[in-house]
């Protein structure tokens, strides 16, 4: 379908817009503006419709867009019409928080591994999975074929486990150790850091 | 110093532009360009030298910035040349793991204090801090003019909770419960949200 290379900036984006239409379609809203939508993320109109455009013609002039259609298209382009299993490692206050979270639902994504490297901690379970050793986790994301991880060691362990991930086939890493780390082209890295939201805010305060 | 009402889409890129130029420096990097920082946060140069002009002259044609002196630029652009009180409400995984996080250190942020409403934490100590009772919230942060909080309670109580920190005068929520949440236009509001950055990556990935 998407058959241009498609800027990472826009598709940084897509992901809020969805987001935001989820949350519409579970309050009853069946269609919205890019105006109404904008309001909502915080992007200008033009910037949306640009952004939407590059996909294909999602919207009717003077009708604006039918949120279901939308949705689903959205969730295709960014390939969550499918759940995508993840791996967990480090089960600190993080990995914890992360393995429990309830906001994955319907969005793509299920915590289906999780690891730490203390034997105090190996064998517990968290809901129905139990903690597993890091040792195996090479060999373990290898045999279920897990192409996505949530890093929650702490700063020091951060790059030689990314290392072991990438090892281990994994092709997106998700960091939330508060620490910079470097990993193959083909693999993709985001960050979670709440400093950058709190730094966003703080601007406007005096 | 800034006069003129600046996008808040240009305002967001500011901090990730700063944490790339800090973790530069803590490498002992002292000077970069335009092209090499874009290359590290993945925003084109040109956006980068756009976004810095609107708050002044801060490079120089042929020699790049200068790495300390845009730090202490965007430190004080975006208020982060002082140290932010923060309060944490909500002391489950999610708050304890803010509580303990080492990310905030140089970056602006103190958490300074802790609310639950279980009897079963109120009082106990999370590193030097105590565990206060939510009942007492609004006239803690008041006394304490406490103006920037994060909230990690079950998604359920979010919005109530809101509500109360909006009445003791918090003018900037971070909100990591996993639900969308109301606030007067006066008050900011950023989300952590783990699954924008997921479907950012998933994108990619086939």
């Amino acid at each position: 379908m998407v058959t241009k290379e498609i800027p990472d900036i826009i598709v940084s984006r897509l992901p809020i817009y969805l987001r935001a239409l989820q949350r519409m379609l579970e309050h009853g809203i069946q269609s919205t503006s890019s105006q109404e939508l904008g309001e909502r993320v915080g992007i200008s109109a033009a910037q949306i419709r640009k952004d939407l455009s590059q996909f294909g013609e999602f919207g009717k002039q003077g009708t604006g867009y039918y949120i279901p259609f939308l949705v689903d298209k959205l969730r295709h382009i960014l390939h969550v019409d499918r759940l995508w299993d993840v791996a967990v490692i480090g089960m600190g206050d993080i990995g914890h928080a992360v393995a429990r979270y309830q906001g994955f639902s319907n969005r793509g994504f299920y915590v289906a591994m999780l690891f730490d490297i203390d034997p105090a901690k190996i064998g517990d379970k968290v809901g129905e999975l139990v903690i597993r050793d890091t040792k195996d986790m090479v060999s373990l994301i290898r045999e279920e074929e897990i192409r996505i991880a949530m890093l929650a060691v702490p700063a020091l362990a951060a790059q030689p486990v990314a290392d072991k991930l990438v090892e281990a086939g994994i092709k997106a890493i998700l960091n939330y150790a508060p620490v910079s780390i470097s990993v193959p082209t083909h693999v993709h890295l985001q960050y979670i850091d709440p400093t950058i939201g709190l730094q966003r805010m703080s601007y406007y305060l005096d």
